[in-house]
């Protein structure tokens, strides 16, 4: 696996995307809601029009949804764009990322020629962050910004506030991806410190939660000195007039929102039951709809992949995570029956014939 | 009108965008071809999906439309993001914008802090380029990227594939928006000559031509080892996945490009045979789909914009264009219909009450 490279390419696998089950994207299984779907059907025609360049609607959607002043909000071509356009508009001297983690962070940061540095977490302490250590390092190293995620990608950690408070004070840029808060809920968000703290960024994307990746949909908020400048490093575009209208139906659509509430809270539980009965594979705790599973040696996990692959299922192989390597997979929570299907697999090839060698 | 402000912003117009006339954005106004339609709502479905990263199919039809390597082409969240990502990657120190030209490359220069420099063209001399006076700048002022459009968005001039072998030759990067070249004919096209020549970089917009503003989609020609260093300054997935299959069926719908070329070569006759007739109004050659028009005072071209306004069309003032002023108003080429209700209106005002300050 090349570096940078990441899940849900289902094209480079083998057939149709439509054959596959995707357990290598982390994207929310009720799919298109029915108000996002008609959204989009709705305003096709209206595509021979530029998108609004202000996001007006879709900005006070999202002020609505997440009580943020529509100030402090910058709209984005999906949450990857965030990075790069943060780390070309800002420039940082020394990032330091805590990994393993997303990495287009690292990606984006080498782009734009700041000096990256990792601060690496370990299985041992369920990747928790040492933050005395992680302080410490911030000083001596000279880091002018720090990234982190809340719930983390792949790990599933979640920072406290009282932690990030503590970080903000000593560093000039903190960027904090909450990418997958939604799943979680609002009272784990950090978001609401942008109010107070103006080198504090938290971007988060949409399309997970709302099943939209292809439409491309993000937003970050911070002190509105910070939009300014960022909004200057963009062209006013970059939102398109789909996603901009699908945005609105999404963030109004409470059933939906419930709906998958209520799903994750429940599959979180399941896989949880279902993954403690195995005798050999280490799995640590999903906060939202992935698992990171640890199985003992690189050739297990590549075997489970293989296995995985032949019936149609793909995971998201670790091994090019900084700070993880080929024994780690990260899969997709979905429905109870994709779910059931992926676990059944895994439980029958711990049974089977290569049960030695799990 | 602010800096940096654009044409075709039909969300700060009073009432829907439905009940406006817009011409002050250069679209075809054959709309949505059923082809593009049909592509977009039969992959509605699939926005669950990531999008391509690697955009395989849509550089294909690409490729084979305009005789190019795979290989030499990004693809784009609009041309706009191009200029964005072009500065940041490469950050030049001096950069020189042939002007009066689309604002975005100096916001995008400015945003990746490059030196903005100005070689003014004028009404005078129809606003050709003084390559001989061009290359003297050039050297003198150790300018090391230089930008121009063919044809020129608002001017409508087109560059000379020998004035730009001449540029080549004295400068570490020159950079063509070809963005309008569609409506023209890929004769008047130099994206061939990135073939030879490793510094040249031609970017275009699809989404005028195609009538697909909203979805936003470009793409830009290059020798490969500039393309693979501008494809690690962006995520993968900035083309959104409804605007790759959308482009696909665009580029392949011969029908629709073959019906587009007799309109706009009828229409741009229509228009200068009759703008022709005004005793008071300059123009420049429509080599494209909007005609720049030069009226005597600022006076007069404000009592215009209103008079259209009032009759709800768009018109676009070039106040905001460096190297032109109040006088100045761009206006779209459209249908034979639409059109003779821009001129019919603005004969109108000519021969009506105002006509004295005319």
């Amino acid at each position: 696996m090349k570096n940078f490279e990441h899940g849900g390419n289902v094209y480079n696998a083998e057939g149709l995307a439509e054959n596959w089950l995707d357990l290598s994207a982390n994207i929310n299984p009720l799919g298109l809601s029915e108000a996002v779907k008609s959204a989009i059907v709705n305003n096709i025609d209206s595509i021979i029009h530029y998108p609004d360049p202000e996001a007006k609607e879709l900005k006070s959607a999202i002020a609505a949804r997440y009580k943020i002043n529509v100030d402090s909000i910058i709209t984005l071509n999906g949450a990857a764009e965030f990075f790069y356009l943060f780390f070309n508009t800002f420039r940082p001297k020394r990032v330091l990322i805590i990994v393993p983690s997303f990495s287009e962070y690292e990606r984006s940061a080498i782009a734009a020629g700041c000096e990256v540095k990792y601060f690496f977490t370990d299985a041992e302490n369920n990747f928790n962050i040492d933050f005395d250590k992680l302080i410490k390092i911030v000083k001596a190293e000279n880091i002018d910004c720090l990234v982190l995620a809340s719930p983390n990608n792949p790990t599933g950690n979640i920072i406290d506030a009282k932690n990030i408070l503590q970080i903000l004070n000593i560093i000039k840029f903190t960027m904090v991806d909450e990418s997958f808060i939604d799943f979680l809920g609002d009272d784990f968000s950090i978001r609401q410190l942008v109010k107070q703290h103006k080198n504090l960024i938290v971007v988060q994307s949409l399309t997970k939660f709302f099943a939209i990746p292809g439409l491309r949909l993000g937003f970050a908020v911070a002190d509105e000195s910070i939009i300014n400048r960022l909004e200057l490093g963009k062209d006013v575009w970059n939102v398109n007039y789909l996603a901009q209208k699908a945005g609105v139906a999404a963030l109004n659509d409470k059933v939906y929102i419930n709906k998958t509430h209520e799903w994750i809270f429940a599959e979180k539980k399941y896989i949880v039951e279902r993954l403690k009965k195995f005798y050999n594979v280490k799995f640590f705790n999903p906060t939202v709809n992935f698992v990171l599973i640890q199985f003992a040696t690189e050739e297990i996990a590549s075997l489970i992949l293989n296995a995985f692959k032949v019936q149609k299922i793909l995971l998201r192989n670790c091994a090019n995570f900084v700070g993880l390597d080929g024994r780690y997979i990260r899969m997709a929570i979905r429905s109870r029956e994709e779910n059931c299907r992926a676990i059944d697999l895994l439980e029958k090839l711990e049974k089977g014939s290569e049960y030695h060698k799990f």
